[in-house]
């Protein structure tokens, strides 16, 4: 494997440019480059660090070519087909692809990842209130670009926390696109501001979305009132459609149940053509990982997946609502990070 | 084509998950999905978008069936085993790969983005010479991981710029780490610092090192004194191959030439083997592009193509140095940036 995450999970170490392989539990080996090997050896235990110099691939053949296995397996979303042509070349070993293994292994939480996950979700919510007070003391007259720069500051806590992505900071019909990129347009008192922003700490990801009116008394809580009575009504059907696939989350339950849970409380309301994407994904090392909660996932969900329930009903040139929470599946249903 | 940075060189506009595919003069196609359709829309004017919606790859065979060209060139490093198996599938059209065409094409700079890529190394001086002046005033004391962080903050420039890519600050025998991550290592006075940074500017990007010994009177220029008499050994070393380097750019000679003009000056001081990458790489969109500046590019260097010299001796243990320019060939040779 060559992900960052996945080789993260699997050594505590990870750089760009970088090839795991583990033959059986005493034989594993991260190939990597002399920039990082230094590093590298100092990191990781669980395998032995090679120099692959500039050809990590043909350091990779030679390892298969030595431990002889009956088949190695790949994932085919993280090799390219150049690279996959070069490895594949001198090897007469069976590769067998076995999409996205990574992040299959990682769907279900362990409790120290859980733990991580909770305070990463905890210091997101912590930095969603801090930027809040920003706004009401000096938002007013910002660009998004300009509060998209202070969001970025302030979430990261000087330093303290990455950022599991860059921040979405839409004003008005620009929360309409539900991956806005900021623009010049200013902020002022009245707007509905949408905000989308998380954390990172000891590289696990927190995930929040909220939209509000701006004002003097504004909070990121989920209890909104909007002056204007069509953004009410669209605030008041994302949050019923959260809440219940939030309250229907629970083992043995499939994902795509959660979403159409989500879905049908916007169906009944009319806005379906305006619920532009699943309802959720899972959240760990990777921002966006299994399970999708979406209309065609299978996956039934367990104790110990955390994912995001995040419904939104987006009406172009006018305006976007989304509202989006972390959940743990527990024994007894889903808890709210 | 699908990489970032190629599609805004096309289409003005990129997003996460699109493909840019043209059949000829008139028949181009921006496949994204609903996410990112209103704003392609907005800033694309050399391409039709379309709604792909979960499956953009079944929208390109669609256009490929109804155009019907003899043959698709693809790049075999941006698709993936698992997406080109899904796209050749139902596919009767021949593709052909042409590993990193997008680069190649960008390889010789236009004169708009030569202005773009002056003024974003000007702007990345000026964060040097900013971030020197904070640590004169308050870096002593501060750890490498807090360093990075104002680093960060200070390239940024209130959100003017972008970076071009994290920072490397990295103290001692961090330094003799090429890609340093920030550690707890606190800054004292005297030490040797490695400071490897950048910015964008409308996407292009910045790409500058320098090394020095932290005290009242530092600088990041390129002269430098160090109390250490086998660190002043090295950096003169390190200076002498970047400079003899960039003297021997101009047009008409191959990069692998100016590679072994660094390398034999570090060479014959006997430091070949704490030589471990190449002098330089292609700056643009992206940090990392053609032509590559090493061993063994064959490249013949052409009047407009903008790269860095980069030559490093990294000494395990104890210290690294690398000094870093921009440098664009011109018909009478390198303008440093």
């Amino acid at each position: 494997m060559q992900n960052e995450n996945a080789l993260f999970y699997e050594c505590n170490f990870f750089c760009d440019n970088a090839i795991f392989v583990r033959f059986d539990e005493k034989n594993a080996f991260f190939i990597t480059d002399s920039r990082y090997t230094t590093e590298a050896k100092e990191f990781i235990k669980c395998a032995e660090v090679l120099d692959g110099g500039k050809n990590l691939i043909q350091k990779l053949t030679e390892l298969i070519g030595k431990f002889n296995p009956k088949s190695v397996v790949y994932d085919p979303r993280e090799w390219s087909v150049e690279k996959f042509k070069f490895l594949k070349k001198d090897l007469h070993v069976k590769l067998t692809p076995n999409p996205n293994f990574s992040q299959i292994k990682r769907e279900v939480k362990t409790k120290e990842e859980i733990k991580i996950l909770k305070k990463a979700a905890k210091e997101g919510k912590k930095a969603f209130n801090k930027f809040c007070e920003f706004i009401k003391k000096d938002g007013i007259g910002l660009s998004e670009k300009e509060l998209f720069f202070n969001a970025e500051l302030i979430f990261k806590s000087q330093g303290k926390f990455g950022l599991s992505f860059l921040p979405i900071i839409a004003i008005n019909e620009n929360a309409a696109k539900p991956h806005s990129i900021p623009t010049n347009k200013k902020l002022k008192k009245g707007d509905l501001l949408l905000v989308d922003a998380g954390i990172t700490y000891k590289r696990y990801c927190s995930d929040r979305t909220r939209t509000c009116e701006v004002n003097d008394n504004m909070s990121f809580s989920k209890k909104q009132h909007f002056s204007d009575k069509k953004k009410q009504k669209i605030y008041d059907i994302v949050l019923l459609a959260n809440k219940e696939a939030i309250k229907a989350v629970k083992p043995g339950i499939k994902a795509k149940d959660i979403d159409n849970i989500a879905r049908e409380v916007i169906k009944d309301a009319g806005y379906e053509e305006f619920f532009i994407h699943s309802t959720g994904h899972g959240v760990g090392l990777d921002i966006h990982e299994l399970p999708a909660i979406s209309q065609s996932s299978e996956t039934i969900l367990k104790d110990g997946m955390v994912f995001t329930i995040e419904p939104g009903i987006y009406i172009p040139n006018e305006f976007g609502i989304r509202i989006e929470d972390m959940v743990l599946v527990t024994k007894n249903g889903a808890e709210v990070l």
